[in-house]
């Protein structure tokens, strides 16, 4: 039997709807629009066209939106003042920095520089520790919290479940860990995470009721390494070169998709799994910093 | 073959060596002794006593301490001032709020009111944010951080080991996860948190190097739940009715210990185990946070 597929796209298009619902009433009942203003330092493709997409979705959904670009020599004090002028300014209610910034620019100084209430990218250390405490009304980090939107509402049971996340990182496997542990609906995990260090990971993985691959390796959870009937979300985005797509290359996860469908119950794919779950988890985010604005 | 003992007593003399040590120097060098405020509200009787035992300790260890003891009545806004008087008080070093307070008082209001740079509990949200991060000059919470120097100086291997952790509370489970799962020395574990809805938590424990309990539970592992060899750390101290001892009670941990000892290769006692490195950990922070005054 073949996994269920677990659509980003889906479950993203259905988040849309509701958002859009809400920013309609805030216009209609408060007069607010809503506005995410991103900072690009620097001229990296990838962040470019990341900017963009975020740019396009605030702009289909109704959300008002700036980008300031900076030259990649800027130094880190003008970067450093250009945040804290967003931060006083009472008409953007998200700020985000796209990363990753310039060498000579300190990544967390910048991260802290950002006010908690406008830090729709959930990476300032105030908002990370309220999130490993259980405040429920924290601004959470964006992929993680789509990765738990996306189960949930896909039907997945992640209460009592015991969910195994390959990977640490700061943006998404220690993230993830710390709001599935957590004593609430939609959560209330056994959480285990695996990482480069972990001996026997295919003994862990395979115990798994819910797998995360997001260790940023191709195709490295193979379908030995997964329980019959598990979740199997995967998290990878690698670019690996290949002769007969168009453009040389194309984007694999983390997970041997074809071969592990057959043993899962349910499969993100990529693309059109957790990717378009992080920018909907960014527009939820500039929604909900505008609605703590309004002082609920 | 009966485990090892792992001693929380002999451990922390050695911690208490090395900081008696550093705290003699700062005077000589610096003509700074290191102090501790501690604010206690109210008049529970555990929460004079562990404010008594800090106290002594800092005596004994040649740094500063002061308590400030208010009403159990006292309005919020009067705590929240004397922290802020606390905070910019330059002959201070650490301030500690001991929990629990009274119930008309919002916790979270009060740990987020002590400067972070003298949160020597670690409890303030930007500190652990700081700590789940990985960054290495953050203040640690005392019992997470006192079991990883434990066994650390023990001999017990952490780095590669698959660590259980039993319980998830924002004093030890959650943040013990967090620590032992960061890339450096030291830490660098698989490590799972189970709770209260973990289905088949014997399956889970058994599969542990290094068991943890902290869930409050008195006995509730049991030598069925521990692998041959593992290593028991044992974080309970639970108040047991015992008529043959003199006070009618005595605590017991977590660990069912007289069973597990005969599985485990080592493991801590309750008490002398990790009770005594909660306090060591706190002056730690104390002269820590003291050295980072001076800014080195």
């Amino acid at each position: 039997m073949t996994a269920r597929i677990i659509s980003g796209k889906e479950v993203s298009a259905q988040i849309y709807a509701e958002l859009g619902a809400r920013i309609a009433s805030f216009r209609e009942r408060y007069g607010i629009v809503p506005h995410l203003t991103v900072v690009l330092v620097g001229d990296d493709p990838s962040s470019q066209s990341y900017v963009r997409m975020k740019s396009e979705k605030c702009r289909e959904l109704g959300l008002g939106s700036t980008v300031i670009r900076m030259d990649a020599l800027t130094p880190e004090g003008e970067v450093l003042a250009a945040i804290d002028a967003l931060d006083r300014d009472e008409g953007v209610h998200g700020v985000l920095v796209q990363l990753p910034l310039p060498g000579h620019i300190r990544e967390t100084r910048v991260l802290q520089a950002v006010d908690p209430r406008k830090d729709v990218d959930g990476f300032h250390p105030v908002n990370v520790g309220r999130m490993v405490m259980g405040d429920p009304d924290v601004l959470l980090p964006c992929t993680p919290h789509g990765i738990q939107q996306m189960l949930v509402r896909s039907g997945v049971r992640i209460e009592g479940s015991h969910v195994v996340i390959v990977g640490r990182s700061n943006i998404v496997g220690k993230p993830l860990a710390n709001i599935l542990v957590q004593k609430r609906p939609g959560a209330n995990a056994t959480v285990t995470v695996c990482h480069t260090r972990t001996q026997d990971l295919g003994a862990i993985t395979r115990t798994a009721d819910i797998l995360v691959a997001a260790a940023g390796s191709p195709r490295a959870i193979t379908a030995d390494m997964v329980g019959a009937g598990a979740v199997v979300v995967d998290v990878g985005s690698n670019r690996v070169e290949d002769p007969t797509a168009p453009k040389g290359y194309r984007f694999v996860g983390d997970v041997d998709f074809d071969a592990v469908k057959e043993v899962a119950s349910a499969i993100t794919p990529v693309p059109g799994g957790v990717g378009p779950m992080t920018v909907c988890m960014l527009m939820w985010n500039t929604v909900e910093a505008a609605w703590n604005r309004l002082g609920r």
